[in-house]
């Protein structure tokens, strides 16, 4: 058995101080005093375990249990850090589950073939410095379009913060984006990540677990809008040139078309500002975000072409000028197809319906797909809440997951062996 | 003949230093040292058109040009106040034009029946303290519903600045509400005031002056929606209860349904912020204002009701908690229908074609309407531009105006003598 109420206690335990940097709530950054406390009680939990337990030079905390035979290894992960008054499970829950499966392996006396190593991932959330997902792409070594060396917001670099923390912890850390890239793991053959949902679609479908298909790709644009600004007494309707009802329209189109495009599709207006901005004017120039994303890179383009060729017909039916600048872009991670139809075979063999879905947020996993196959398995969560001190999971839902997990681990065996 | 090209250079003269309380732009507050300099300018043009000139209790400078018979006064005003950054003939045109009628009919040897006073209104833009339309109110003895008083941005009472002003204008001036009301004009049968347009109606329409039906009734609501947040990617279309989204498809209704509602309606949604704010997070409460303006109150009514029913209506679709709070209303106050029938006749007989339209603005007539019969004449201005040092007029219009004028006065001749 493995013990998926451990798993869910143990990210209770680590959801306050000293494992949080904020009172009355969790905030957990990348390389502060509640990150060393968490990854020695994290260090604790897998030499328990049955893992060797060593420290990157990106600072990751890293358990290691040894296969039967040497050779690459199984990567279960998933981060440590957290967003500022956070949920407890989002992302220590992945690395829970991880620790639990190696225990259950190490209760039983048994090893795989392949050595597995937990890792928990020092950033993914960009706790602390401006930018995401630093600790995971070291092991990735994906470090190459990081520009210029990140500092927090009291002032600390990025490699300052880290000879800090090598220092205390008295492990040698990484000195420049050089040696940090330099953490690249070069013997994986499989990297696996289980994480709460943070959506409601397995809530809504009565499902305690889904596979995950792919991470979304995603466009994000900046649209701006030039109307005619004018008094709202005096300018009758018919000689309007609303930016802000323009706005509306394309508002309205990409909901519709989004939701037409079908399940894998979501496009988002989640910023919006209208100036002058005044009750007694209307208004001249309206700014606002479109996040677009989808389970693949032709689905994402797809529906940001047909958002914006809608906003342009939209803009020339009104008279108005219309820019849209596009911000970021990320292309989809998919799941690898093979290890998506082992995870399968381990959801079907629990007895839970198996249900396929597109992660629209980010993981370590969209990192480490530069590095190995890729797969993930996505856990309820209540009302779809997280980033939120309400996030909550289900014990009984838990459990599922470190089942799956095992039997996802056992199916690996075969593969690795045919 | 009377002289609109002066009327205009006036206005001109008026635009700057020591005319306006700005460096590099026109604003003249109510009661200050710009507003003196531009009395003192005015009050010698009005003793030039034949008039003797006081200053009231209220700080307002008056011009009366007695008739051939004593009795109730045809009152001629607007406000020489501006809001900061002005055009220069919001308020200014219609007393300089009051100006010329008299000027004319002196030059001509002419008296009516009736004593014609202009007024140069002191305060019509709340351009000191936070009340507008202070001046006229104590013309009209309407400012019993005020409750305190007013202070302006530099922490000068409302009275302080009444007094000081009188006496460096060595006038008795109100010290207090009663006494400010106390300046009721108990003697006019009619008030009268020219204004440019400040919207699109009579340039679309290629006339040069039009006759104003009301100034509108007018009811502002504050919206605000509450669905729920969630994040941008995970978030299926079909799970969501965007606030936003909800606001667009009531932004899209304002605007069809005031279009609808004809001519001598218009709805609003002037200002508009989405929380909590980021591109990648579902906005879950929404705040916006609808302004709802009408030629009727009934029209205004009818048109808000339609508009809460409909959002009502999308709010419940869409599974968004609605509140709609007025925030502020006023009723219409619709021009005399003798006195339009009138000035009707005063435009016909310039050979320009009639045009009735509502004014979604507020005026002083709006106030004298509480002490005698009102009508209002608005003079096509460019662009429908106001508010902004781009106000323009064209010289040949102000000619039609002033020509208009006095034929209207000529007219309530013969309407005083039936």
């Amino acid at each position: 058995m493995v013990g998926g109420i451990r798993a869910v206690e143990r990210c209770d335990a680590l959801g306050h101080a000293p494992y949080s940097d904020m009172a009355g709530g969790l905030h957990r950054g990348y390389l502060t005093p509640a990150y060393a406390a968490s990854q020695q009680s994290v260090a604790s939990w897998m030499a328990e375990a049955g893992m060797t337990v060593r420290i990157d030079v990106a600072g990751n905390l890293v358990g290691r249990y040894e296969g039967t035979a040497s050779g690459p290894a199984l990567i279960i992960g998933s981060h440590l850090d957290s967003v500022r008054d956070a949920g407890r499970y989002d992302g220590p829950l992945g690395i829970m589950l991880g620790i639990e499966c190696v225990a259950a392996l190490h209760a039983a006396g048994r090893r795989p073939s392949f050595p597995i190593e937990v890792y928990a991932f020092g950033d993914e959330e960009g706790s602390r410095f401006p930018l995401a997902m630093l600790a995971s792409r070291a092991v990735a070594g994906t470090l190459g379009d990081i520009a210029h060396e990140p500092v927090d917001a009291q002032g600390v670099s990025f490699f300052q913060a880290l000879r800090d923390y090598g220092a205390r912890a008295g492990v040698p850390v990484a000195a420049s984006f050089g040696e940090y890239a330099a953490a690249r793991h070069e013997g994986a053959f499989a990297y696996f990540e289980a994480h709460i949902e943070q959506g409601p679609a397995l809530e809504t479908a009565g499902l305690p677990v889904g596979n995950v298909t792919a991470i979304a790709a995603q466009k994000r644009y900046a649209i701006q809008l030039t109307g005619r600004a004018g008094h709202a007494g005096t300018t009758a309707m018919g000689l309007r040139r609303d930016a802000l009802a323009a706005a509306a329209e394309m508002m309205l189109a990409t909901e519709a078309l989004a939701l037409s495009a079908g399940g894998e599709h979501v496009a988002t207006v989640g910023t919006i500002a209208a100036a002058p901005g005044a009750a007694n004017v209307i208004p001249g120039v309206v700014r606002f975000t479109l996040d677009v994303r989808a389970a693949t890179d032709a689905g994402c383009a797809g529906l940001a072409a047909a958002l914006l060729d809608r906003f342009d017909a939209i803009a020339a039916q009104r008279g108005i000028k219309l820019a849209a600048d596009l911000l970021h872009e990320l292309p989809a991670s998919p799941s690898d197809p093979a290890l998506m139809d082992l995870l399968d075979q381990a959801i079907g063999a629990e007895g839970v319906p198996i249900r396929r879905l597109m992660s629209g947020a980010g993981h370590d996993a969209m990192i480490l797909s530069a590095l190995c196959p890729t797969a993930m398995l996505f856990i309820r969560c209540a009302d779809g809440i997280s980033h939120n001190p309400a996030e909550r999971v289900a014990v009984s839902d838990v459990e599922v997951a470190a089942r799956v997990m095992l039997r996802f681990i056992e199916n690996l065996e075969g593969l690795r062996n045919a």
